[in-house]
């Protein structure tokens, strides 16, 4: 029984053996030292949707700090290859020394934009590949998700509850950090409340009904130990006929009892036809003289059926929602990869390429920048550029073209440029005053009204336009040129 | 910053806050220790499959026996609620001191049956529930994906490649675990290797192909590192007109340098048609003088996919699979659940049953066992049976029926029984010799060869029996008719 299979504050060697034999084969012809840009970026929105958010900024801060081999992960990989001491003493001695830039998490973006940029020592940059895409790949799938879900609820609160489905200890812990970066009010996993200060919700189950001779007395009982919070579980038995009406009288017998200091109660409903049981239970709930208690829904929601079930006038005041939130069920992985833009050659970068038959996978090459449009009046994003890193930003109208179909123009006139990349490390050093995750939350929440309603649009949503600068895109076209064997 | 959010050794606080709040109740109510029976089971195999196999069991111990609130842990929990001292202390104090029973990690298992069967008091069972699920949940789900995977590749390897798409680190450790008791060969994963002893495996990327000025230069260097394991990725340019002329080229070097120590070679295709380029490329290596050179294929692949390429007599040696399997992507989450099964009244355990409309979700009530009846000369299983524990395992020809419709009746003779539930802990005692993750795998692969084709295939396989005994389907259908509110 391995004690320490829980334990980790170090994830270096949460990685991919091919980065290790990489670094060797660098190490082995002199080349670990050479002087590398990489980008992380993806290149199709999760779940079709317009946009997404990143995520996970904050853990690859924390996972660069503490990347270092320990004396334990040399003793292990002795057994893996008989690499050479050379390179053992390499590892035992590598640290990050290089540059980050990043995209600030609860941004949204979008396909072929740097989210992360990295330029460091070949080694280093190298080994920390896998992590990173591990870290980013996961909380803005779930930021995404969220941010979809929260947005097809409206104005009603969305709880996160998928711990028990999730993929794992940690896909429940950070899948609720990010689903709270992407719009959720609360979650019901008590350590991400712990670690995170996300606020925590919860109910009970109906093994807490079963376990008492009826539901009334489960009922009493539970309002009795939270007067200030008391929503009951209605579908053990019979949702209409049995636990609303039970519900119901202990309502009465607590606001008796109470007063005013009964309050933020409701009925959870868990199963069956949540458009029918929600009118009918609200009807029954108005009748009796409670129209502040609250319903509260889950059952294998997600996106699409809330925004059906709000359409059909389902009275539904807060969603829980866990499996489709937790795992982002329709596209559980974010496709983002990790790709060589340059390399030191001399004193100089140079860009590099990666062909593809298919064209959407040809990468961009060189340091690149990302800017984003405004329009000055309404604020509003117009679209996103990406720029060599040593161009000037245009002051004034210019006209930018899509590098698809070039001979598609748009002038873009009275904008505001913002930089979206911002220094994380600058030679090793952290460089980056990290916001709270309130401060993540709310920057996602200006994002999305900083969108027009057609890209936010849940299916079929209109494309935000990424385009290249013109030196860009005329590097690019020679590079593809150039691309012989 | 938090450093110490990559640090876990004890998983109490990964729990729903409702766990806690219904402990609350309970314990307001002078019933926290009431002794309760608890079984863990799930409805429906995932994607479509015939059978699951569970996995997870290893970390379920490991998580009840560091199952304890740190003084920290209570600290946060009276910013929550102001639940009274007598809770905390309570809480302070609470470590399991039942009993677990659990089927083995690596067996094949069924709808409805209890995978993990907890006794103990209310309160303990009740904070259990959120993480033994998340566990099993997960890794089952891992396991099963892998071995149709792994099914679908037949007698040709499996390697596990999903790290940088898995949610979150744990998704990628244990996924990797519960990948190899489902029967893949290795994993890219490194700390899965470190930590589990599963062997790993990994080539290289198109960046370091990238970082050469060009591919052959990328490829002789490669294999001068590795000359024991030099697989070269052969499509960042173009497979067939670069990729295999130039990897031939370096085969033949190394060849005639290093002899029979050349070892272990071949190329891996990433994109493209792998039907195709792999036939392709089989007949080039072939006509160099090359046939024992491996192809590895990778590539958005999953169990449909590689039959498929089968079919079609694609020449893949070895398949790398990633996103894919480590996600799960066609069914992201097994939905194991958590259901009360009887509670102590006096000095005696009370069947507990919960109904529902849909008769699929109506739980199986009592202390139950799981028996599989294997055919005495095939040793192929039968069928399997659920039985009230107290029950005695027939010795001899029987007639089972199914439980939904009970018209339908088997004679089960020629048998051999076997019980698939172990005891794990006893009165809070692990009493459990645990296999090795070897031992597990294979397990799986005996489980396997003992079920019939027609359980595994892949695509609308056979519904394999999970009947109930007389006794347990009398009390169930007792108890519904009792069911009143």
């Amino acid at each position: 029984m391995d004690y320490s299979s829980f334990y980790r504050d170090n994830l270096t060697m949460l990685t991919d053996l091919y980065q290790i034999n990489m670094a060797y084969a660098h190490y082995q012809t002199g080349r670990m030292d050479q002087e590398v840009v990489f980008d992380l970026f993806f290149r199709k929105n999760p779940s079709h949707s317009g946009y997404t958010v990143t995520a996970g900024l904050e853990q690859v801060i924390e996972y660069i700090q503490h990347f270092s081999f320990t004396d334990e992960d040399i003793a292990y990989l002795r057994t893996v290859h008989p690499y050479d001491e050379g390179f053992f003493s390499l590892l035992r001695d590598v640290r990050f020394t290089g540059d980050l830039w990043a995209i600030p998490e609860g941004t949204f973006v979008f396909p072929h934009e740097p989210l992360l940029r990295i330029r460091a020592r070949m080694i280093e940059a190298q080994l920390l590949e896998t992590t990173l895409l591990n870290i980013i790949n996961h909380q803005s799938l779930i930021a995404t998700k969220a941010s979809r879900i929260v947005s097809a609820a409206g104005s009603r609160p969305v709880l996160e509850f998928g711990l028990r489905r999730a993929q794992g200890a940690d896909a429940g812990l950070f899948g609720a950090r990010a689903a709270y970066i992407g719009g959720v009010e609360a979650t019901s996993n008590v350590l991400a409340g712990q670690k995170f200060g996300i606020p925590i919700k919860g109910t009970h189950a109906h093994a807490y009904v079963q376990s008492f001779s009826n539901e009334l007395e489960a009922f009493r009982s539970f309002a009795a130990a939270f007067p200030d919070q008391c929503v009951l579980l209605v579908d053990t038995y019979h949702t209409l006929e049995s636990g609303v009406p039970h519900a119901i009288q202990v309502f009465r017998e607590m606001k008796e009892k109470w007063g005013k200091q009964f309050r933020g109660y409701g009925i959870r409903l868990d199963s069956g036809d949540l458009a029918y049981l929600s009118k009918e239970a609200r009807a029954m709930l108005d009748e009796a003289g409670f129209p502040e208690a609250s319903i509260v829904a889950s059952s294998d929601l997600d996106e699409k059926l809330i925004q059906d079930l709000l359409l059909q006038g389902a009275s539904i005041d807060v969603w829980g929602v866990g499996t489709n939130l937790i795992t982002s069920s329709d596209n559980p992985a974010l496709g983002g990869v990790y790709k060589l833009a340059a390399s030191m050659d001399g004193q100089h970068l140079v860009p590099k390429i990666k062909v593809s038959e298919n064209p959407s996978k040809i990468t961009n090459p060189g340091v690149k920048k990302v800017v984003r449009f405004y329009d000055q009046q309404s604020l509003r994003a117009k679209l996103d550029m990406i720029f060599l890193a040593d161009e000037s930003i245009p002051n004034s109208t210019f006209v930018a073209f899509d590098p698809v179909h070039p001979w598609k123009k748009k002038t873009v006139k009275n904008f505001k440029a913002k930089e979206l990349l911002v220094p994380i490390f600058q030679q090793g050093a952290l460089v980056y005053p990290s916001p709270s995750l309130e401060e993540m939350k709310q920057h996602a929440e200006k994002e999305r009204r900083s969108f027009s309603p057609e890209i936010l649009r849940l299916t079929n949503p209109h494309e935000y336009h990424v385009d290249l600068s013109k030196e860009l895109w005329t590097l690019k076209q020679e590079l593809v040129e150039q691309a012989k064997f």
